[in-house]
Formats: C-alpha cells, structure tokens, sequence
C-alpha cells in the first residue's frame, strides 16, 4: 500500500490527510470473545512493541500490559516523508506510528477503576513509548490520549490508550506551545504556573493537590467539567518528569472517580500536552535552556455535551455551567 | 437576565461563554403548524429587523425574505461589554448580536432551489445587515454562516441563516488572517489570489467560473468536498463588493445544485468569511490600505462524515477522496 498524503492548508497551515482506505468497523470487537485486546488473542494484533508482564514470551498471555501498533494505521512507520511543494501547497507521505496501550487484560474494567499500581505502569510505559519515537527525527510530535467510550471517539471497549507520533505539530497543542511561548517571551516567566500560583490563590477551581500535583476546573473550558492536571513545580518534559507517578495515579484516579459520580460516569477523553520533540534528539541531546516555557499537563473532557461541529462552535464554545460550581461540586 | 460571562483561554486565547441557560428543544418547530419562521406566524419571533416585500406592515405576511434576532441569543445586544481582567484572566459580558435570516416564505424549500432572485436577494440582506452591525463599535467580527440539516447544526427546518456579530473575531477566521497577513508581509501578495491562480493553471479542483467567481474544492480540505467560492478579483470586503450578486447567486446555485446530485442532498454548511470589522468604521472611514491582505470568499461543507469530537482530530483532518477526484465528480 502506498503512504496516505498529508497536505496543507496553505492559509491556515493545518493538515489533512487524504486517504482512499475504506472505513473499518470494530464494533463486533466489543463482544469479548472477539476482542483483539484480551489475553489469548495476541495474535489478533500486529506483534507488541512493549509490554509488562513476568516469565512470558512476546505475544502470549501473563501480561498486565501491552502496546501494539495500530493494525490500520493513518500514518504508517516505513518510508521516507517525501516532503515537498507544488506550487504555493505543501505536502508529504503519511508517515507517522500509531501505538495502541491496552491497559488492562480485564475486557471491562476502566482506567478510573484500575488498581493504583496499574495506573503507574500505564503513565511510566507513556515515558517509555515517548521516549522512544522522540529518537526518530522524523516525528514533530508524540500525542498520547485515551478516548473512553463510543462518544468520545473510542473504537474499541476494552480500556486503552492511543500513542500517535508526527511529522507536525497538532493545531490545538501548537496554540498551546505558541501561547505559552508569547507569555514568555514578554514576562520570562511561564503562563501554567503563573496559573497554578493564582488558582491556589483563588482557590475557587482547584479540586485536588497532592505531594506533586494539582487538579483545577480550566477557567475557560471547552467542555463542562473540562479539568486540568498540572505538576506543581515547572517541567517541560512529561518523559523526564521528576516527580512520582505514583502521585500521578493517584490525583489521576481521584479526579476520574469523582467525574464519574458527579456526571454519572460519563464518556471521556484524557490527553497528554507535552514539551515538543526537538530535532536534536537524534543526538540524545534536549536543548532545555531555549525550550523550557511550556509546562506538560494533562487535560481531561467529560463528553456530556455533543459536540455540534456547527459553525457558531468556530466562534465559542458554550459550556452550561461555571467551572466555579463545576469545582465545588467536584471537591472532596 | 444578567449577560453571560465570555472567557478567554489563558494559554490560547480562545474564548468560551459561561451560561446558565436551559438549553431549549426546537424540534417542535419542524411542523409547519408551530413554525415560527412561516408566514402568519410572525408574532412567534421578535420583532423584525429587516425585510423583503413590498405594501406590507412590519411583522405581517408578504415578505419573500425577514431578518428576526434569535430569540433566546447567546450574546445579547443591550450592554457595556465589561472587558475586565482577574489576575491574569480575561473576561467580558456576553455581548453581541443573533440574528436569523429566513430565506422564503415556504417552510419546505431549501436554499439551492430557491429562484436566483431570492438567492440573490439573501446576499444583498447579508450585506444590508453587515454594513449595519459593522456601524458598532463594540464588535469586532459578523460571522454569516448557514447551518442546513440537523447533522450540521441547524435547529429549525426551516431554510435560514445565521448572523453573529461577537466583540472577537472566531478562531477559525482568526487562523486566515495571520495566514493571510503573514503571507502578504513576506510575498506583498494575496494568498487567495495566487491560490485562484495557480488553481487556473493546475486546473484539476476547479469546478466552475463565471464572470465574476471560481469555484474550488479545497486543496487541504476538513470535509470530503469542501468547496470554496472566491471572487476572481480581489475584493477584502463582502459588503462592499464590486461584483454582480446575480453571478454569486448562479456560481453558489451550481455548486450546491452539484452537490447535492452528488453526494444525495447531504446536509451542509456555507461560511462567509469576510474581512474584519475595523474600530474606525465608526467614524465610516475604513483603512483599506492596511487592511487588504484578506480575500473574502464562501466555504461550503458537507457534513457527510460525521465529526468524531476524538483527539485524532486535533492532529488531522480524515478526508476519505482525494480533492481531485471530488472537482472531477463535482464538474459539469
């Protein structure tokens, strides 16, 4: 199979890919017996790229977990990106890694609901994962995220999470990167923790704090009850954090336990914003000094609300509740 | 009732509005019977802003076009906009104009088989009413749009459009402006007008011309047929455009007209964007000089692949034909 084709917009500088793939149906994936995911069908999926688990052989049963490459990848790992203009347009191959983590040989039990331990190993095989493709020089971007049911975009039941790395910036993280950059190119100091300083502050949207970490309702959100988890201290880069994932898991696990009860366990998307790959990476080498304004932080959106896609969406968002009450009702 | 509570994104600079508001169920206006847009039922909308038909007293029958403010409106139009900051927030009254534009009198018929008299007639309202909310201050964007079918987010059955004024401009015409104006800086052209050149000479996403517009299905289109409607000369402002109403109507009757026989009437939505509102139009003077790096132009998208909302989509657009092959299904 050739590579799909990346194109730009040439105004807006976004990208699309043009595929001709047909459109592949998981849903009889939801039914145990034929999920890819379970012990006992690891040869359903392309062989695993990492995996935790004792005294076993790749591809068998006795693992706690498992990251496999997507079987139908948009972007595909062999080739070339073939970068190159037409005119005034830009384009190149598709090429890209989609990893999936199946975080659980459980079929039915979701992240909020998994054992402590589980949820370290999941947040230290992300470290891992990223920093693996953060070696291949031709990845911009390592985005992890975890779509939890059918509305928030996810293909399969059986819990997991999707690693995809490219050769761009996704737009929603690059206004980040762009926005935090701007903060701090005129006040030296960086916007998330300038934000973390005021919300302790205020404390009026600040729903948890533990020894490294802190959970606020976004001021402006996009979706209701749309919080943020944020290490206290600056850090760049989630791969190289200092801080103890188990704190991590832990303020993870209290904020998903509490959407559930207050939203009566809504469908949802977590995502991982991080510090951006830099091309010197090929030699192992992070230029911390020029990259250090943003601050890596997880963002995670209960979908209660559908998402319209109508253009009055392009103007605002409308979020039916103030992230002020969405807190109090998320406190402890 | 206090306005809603506009909020920027610290890190983006995004905005979201905060509302307490019930979310209102119109599905009951699809009957005829309870129509608020058919004539006879004029007493079910606010009082009219605008109108087309002659002998006739405001809010009676008689028209062939009516221009209402939304009644239950996001932004309301009485107030001080309140622009405040809280520490490092931004926030500001939910200020602003709705306004729905009810394209005939018949609750059945949509736009592309409208006669081109009331197409055209729907582009001079545009007009009328853009020039006259661009008169306040306050505002710094009219976005027109047209939502057709419940997929794309219209409310009502009834054929009609949208216009909100918003005191921001949306992030998705904000997004062409830097592009433009960082294009214009480095080239001293227009991004537009290269692009309707080059398009010209590939002549491969081309579906039609006529004297005064191309039609163009984008190169790095969101939607599968994505197509855009550019005036061939440069022009930044709709409202004040030097080309003939009656070739814009012909151009945007073919394209849905095409469309529509191609992909089986899908619901869609048409977008105008226009160059922005200037502060100085209060004073009916406008700095062309500066501000001519824009082109307006139309953007239709059918809203055939449903938006998945996942976190995929933050990275790419999936658009499953290419480009060419749409302009060579689309073309005469």
């Amino acid at each position: 199979m050739p590579p799909n084709q990346l194109r730009q917009n040439p105004v807006t500088g976004n990208w699309v890919v043009i595929t001709q793939d047909e459109v592949h149906d998981y849903s009889h994936y939801n039914e145990p017996a034929n999920c890819p995911f379970c012990p006992g069908h690891e040869d359903k999926t392309p062989s695993e790229i990492y995996a935790i688990g004792k005294n076993r052989k790749p591809d068998t049963p006795g693992w706690s977990l498992r990251v496999v490459p997507d079987k139908f990848p948009t972007l595909q790992i062999e080739g070339k990106m073939n970068r190159r203009g037409k005119g005034l347009f830009n384009l190149m191959d598709g090429i890209g890694a989609h990893e999936l983590v199946v975080e659980t040989p459980d079929h039915q039990t979701p992240l909020a609901e998994l054992p402590q331990e589980d949820i370290i190993n999941l947040f230290k095989t992300y470290q891992a994962r990223i920093k693996d493709l953060k070696k291949d020089g031709r990845f911009r971007y390592v985005l992890v995220f975890k779509n939890h049911g059918q509305t928030a975009g996810a293909a399969f039941v059986h819990s997991h999470s999707s690693i995809i790395a490219s050769p761009f910036t996704p737009r929603r993280v690059k206004d980040e990167f762009r926005g935090a950059r701007e903060y701090f190119d005129f006040k030296s100091r960086c916007i998330f923790c300038d934000i973390i300083r005021q919300e302790q502050e205020d404390d009026k949207r600040v729903i948890y704090e533990n020894t490294g970490f802190i959970a606020i309702v976004a001021f402006a959100p996009r979706y209701r009850y749309e919080t943020w988890i944020l290490p206290k201290r600056h850090e760049t880069f989630f791969e190289e954090s200092d801080q103890d994932m188990a704190s991590l898991a832990d303020i993870t696990k209290v904020v998903l336990g509490r959407i559930n009860r207050c939203l009566d366990y809504p469908d949802d998307t977590l995502v991982l914003h991080n510090g951006p790959n830099l091309l010197s990476n090929r030699d192992g080498v992070y230029w911390r000094t020029i990259y250090d304004d943003f601050h890596w932080h997880i963002e995670i959106m209960p979908k209660v609300d559908p998402l319209s896609g109508s253009e009055r969406s392009s103007i605002f968002g409308l979020v039916p509740i103030s992230p002020e009450e969405a807190a109090h009702n998320l406190s402890g």
